[in-house]
């Protein structure tokens, strides 16, 4: 599906803006770029990175996404005069009222954004964006900025872990939207979930904006809400073809039931007489698209029944009926069950559409269940998922970090009595090696004056978390891992559209090597340092070692 | 503070609108729609119950929120024209065409809305909302419902829950905007947990719409931006009273200084001087609200002794620094050590503005350290609570679902095999049932049309989950649980502010008898069915075991 164009893209992009206006930020963003205003700093030229320290839920990879939200949050950045009116009147009374005209003429043109591309498979500690411009701007930039890539990030991983769970061939519903974390929460999840790897969502506004296909039926309300045959009105169908006459269907769906019931050996008294009412008025309503729940009382002794009954007399007029969803007890066994039935009617009523029924399974599917669904045998078409896609029950956060690693030209690092928060100073370029085989085996990470290594050749390189020992490494092939995707107010490159962002996710899986994709203990990913960004790390530490500083004491 | 009135409120409707449009929600409610629609069932009169089954976090009370947000969501919800086209495309091409005019044409002046109060301590199984109107309409609405009160309880009974930890003195500021799901899991977070019972927030956005203090005032990557003394302009500041001659802040901090050093034993060679150039240059800016994060390098032998000497140059010049943030490693011991330190520049410098500092501690704090933290000697006045706040990270969803529990004036029930699962049929009144001390001991649910209770009266009635004895009660006090607060198109009641609501959510927390209230295995509360509504279930039961179903096989 290409990307959304025209009016849809419009209503996402106003989407966008009303969910992240400029003010959704930290106040202290506001307090820091006043203090560097003031003292005159802050167009001083800075550079950020973004990463996150630990990959979520375990697991080898992560999915970096959210960019293209990002994107057109930089594109639209500016502040109106409600926003600046409310500033003035909760930043402190010493501010000076020259900094709020600087507010309201900021934007990003002078903002330059090198990122990651939406979607690619990444590692801990390695910078997916780097954000350059003046300091107060990029500052301000922060907190948005990473509220946009922690959830999609999250959320884009976790659906890639179920899609991972579940095999290639079936297919995955999100339908989370009601458990989401507000319901901004639900439509970035739909998003990105179908990034990862779902193929549907419930979400209607999320097949709006973003073109995702939609998906859904009916609840058990539905079915609930009828409690005898005398409800279904029209009672009569029109067939497909031919005739034009209009058929009863309740009387042929009765015929069909009693039928049924001789050939299962069922007993009619244990047939609900509510549920079948509901699945006539639906099958009146929507003969093409008859797919209902089938779990609202018993699914074998009522629903499996009412459903064959109501797509037999469906077939003789013509029409497919689509299969059943399972929202309860063990899905496998049941579902073994039903297409047991589903045979049985196709032989016995010679109708060929019973080969070809869906069955959709729905029940609180978390991955543990996914993969205990994928080793066991089933006939589960389609898996809809909610709650634990959504919110991400494992870890329900991802902590990318922003940090300053240049101000001025000048590298800057913080330190930390915990080796692994200190920071990796510098303005730099990321490069990923793959081996003779195309897989990924190592991210390396260099000044950005260095020349890149090359294809074939040999360099040594420092792994991050065992800086003492320096590493040989022979690349069969080498890409920049970054590119520039934002500036001078400019988005770089034609926005992909949901599916097209998802198809290349797949196939970006696909490179992983299987020691990097296993969702149980996989391999760790190789991060590793240049020669000359691991000097400079040196350089830094032992000038920080005493030296100068304090002396500034003793000066006049 | 009041609510939020003039331009704050309209921008806060304008917010909600964009972010709850009426096609967030899922497929199947416009499909079940067009079933009623098409067998002409749309107009019948049907009362849906929102209620959750399992308390959150093991608690013993929830608070139930996010009915601010339903009411503005119910009073404006229409579809567009572009909503009704994108629906046009996406529901099955044998859609009647003039379903969608009906859509075109559809509000909710026909919903009657009967809800607890925002912010109301509740129970697990107690239908807190009663939505009834013509079934197409209030099918419709449930998703979006689901989702508005499901995260916005979630995370208020959050915020509840690290408030009883941190006990009622310590201010709570709620600060995890970027690490949160998705930009609206952000703002919803800031709103809920205000009224759940933190003090302040991060999120501007949250302050302009709700009216919620924001507070904040640097990051590390402020200090880091700065290396040394000379990046510090102007390097004069003028006394806050009196002479008005600037004063070169640089050298009074560097005495002061000097002094400490001298004072705590502290080697000048371990001060870091970019540091002290941040909190310089930030106490210029704002001289009045100085409160700087001061462990970017090292608390005790850098940050401590910046912010002291830094602090007493302020006071010198008739300012009063405000205090200090602490970001990483035991908070609560380096809070002694800090305000130890704070009492010996009072005492020795004869500053009494170092006696009222305030220290504020924030670091990856869950309920467990909030606990922790209570319980040892520390001397924190802040505390700053992200992730494990906003994302609920013990438990990330909440449970409530939407049922039918009436068509037509009948009363709807489903069973299931789970009897957790069954709903509890009819239309009902709900009432909460006081002991003599004021804490309540039980929720009552009673047929609509049963008189209520009376205060110091005997009755009987069926616990939930414990349906074959009757119990006798007999209450203090008896109050109804629920109002209608939405009917003919209109909110019923002014809508309060977040900060209204929360003193309403606190004093609801203070009426908890202490053994519903603990954080730790809380006793079970009771809900019970009154004798009618028992009888009405067993009736229905008794019907559905056979008798008239399955009959209409035999039936022409």
């Amino acid at each position: 599906m290409a990307a959304p164009c025209g009016k849809a893209y419009e209503a996402m992009e106003r989407s966008l803006r009303a969910r992240v206006p400029p003010l959704l930020t930290d106040l202290y963003q506001f307090t820091m770029a006043y203090a560097y205003w003031s003292s005159g700093r802050h167009q001083e030229p800075a550079v950020f990175e973004l990463f996150f320290r630990e990959k979520p839920f375990g697991g080898g990879f992560s999915l970096f996404s959210g960019v293209h939200d990002c994107l057109l949050f930089l594109r639209s950045f500016r502040f109106t005069e409600q926003d600046v009116e409310y500033l003035r009147s909760v930043l402190p009374a010493a501010t000076d009222p020259a900094f709020f005209q600087f507010l309201q003429g900021l934007d990003c043109t002078a903002v330059t954004l090198r990122s990651v591309p939406e979607g690619t498979v990444v590692f801990a500690r390695v910078p997916l964006m780097e954000v350059a411009g003046p300091l107060a701007v990029v500052q301000l930039l922060e907190t948005s900025l990473l509220c946009l890539v922690n959830y999609a990030s999250l959320v884009c991983s976790n659906a890639a872990r179920f899609r991972l769970a579940a095999g290639p061939k079936k297919k995955l519903l999100e339908m989370g939207l009601r458990r989401a974390q507000g319901p901004d929460g639900g439509l970035t999840a739909s998003r990105y979930t179908h990034i990862g790897g779902f193929d549907l969502t419930s979400n209607v506004q999320a097949g709006f904006l973003f073109g995702i296909p939609v998906a859904g039926t009916m609840a058990h309300s539905y079915v609930t809400s009828f409690s005898s045959l005398e409800e279904v009105w029209p009672q009569t169908l029109v067939a497909a073809n031919g005739n034009r006459d209009p058929v009863d269907l309740i009387s042929l769906t009765r015929g069909r039931l009693c039928r049924l019931c001789d050939l299962l050996g069922a007993e009619p008294g244990k047939i609900n007489e509510g549920e079948l009412a509901a699945f006539l008025s639906y099958a009146i309503a929507y003969p093409h698209n008859f797919l209902p729940v089938i779990d609202s009382y018993s699914v074998s002794s009522s629903g499996l029944l009412n459903f064959c009954a109501v797509g037999l007399a469906l077939c003789e007029l013509g029409y497919r009926p689509v299969g059943v969803r399972l929202d309860s007890g063990d899905l496998c066994r049941q579902s073994v069950d039903v297409r047991r039935v589903f045979r049985t009617c196709r032989d016995h009523f010679s109708i060929a559409a019973f080969q070809s029924l869906v069955i959709v399974g729905t029940n609180n599917i978390s991955e543990q269940t996914m993969v205990e669904l994928s080793k066991k045998e089933n006939e589960i078409d389609v898996v809809g998922v909610g709650t634990h896609l959504v919110t991400c029950t494992r870890q329900p956060s991802l902590g990318c970090v922003y940090k300053l690693v240049e101000v001025r030209g000048s590298p800057r690092m913080k330190f930390s009595e915990d080796p692994e928060k200190s920071t990796v100073p510098g303005k730099k370029a990321v490069y990923r090696l793959l081996d003779c085989e195309g897989h990924p085996f190592m991210d390396l990470l260099c000044l950005l004056e260095e020349p890149a290594p090359q294809a074939g050749q040999t360099f040594s390189c420092f792994p991050l978390g065992q800086e003492v020992a320096a590493q040989l490494v022979t690349p069969a092939q080498v890409t920049s891992l970054r590119q520039e995707v934002f500036s001078k107010g400019q988005i770089k490159h034609p926005l992909c559209s949901a599916s097209e962002t998802r198809a290349k996710v797949q196939s970006s899986i696909q490179n992983l090597h299987p020691r990097h994709k296993s969702l149980q203990e996989p391999e760790s990913y190789a991060v590793a340092l240049s020669e000359k960004l691991h000097k400079l790390i040196s350089d830094i530490r032992r000038g920080s070692g005493g030296g100068n500083t304090g002396s500034f004491l003793l000066a006049n």
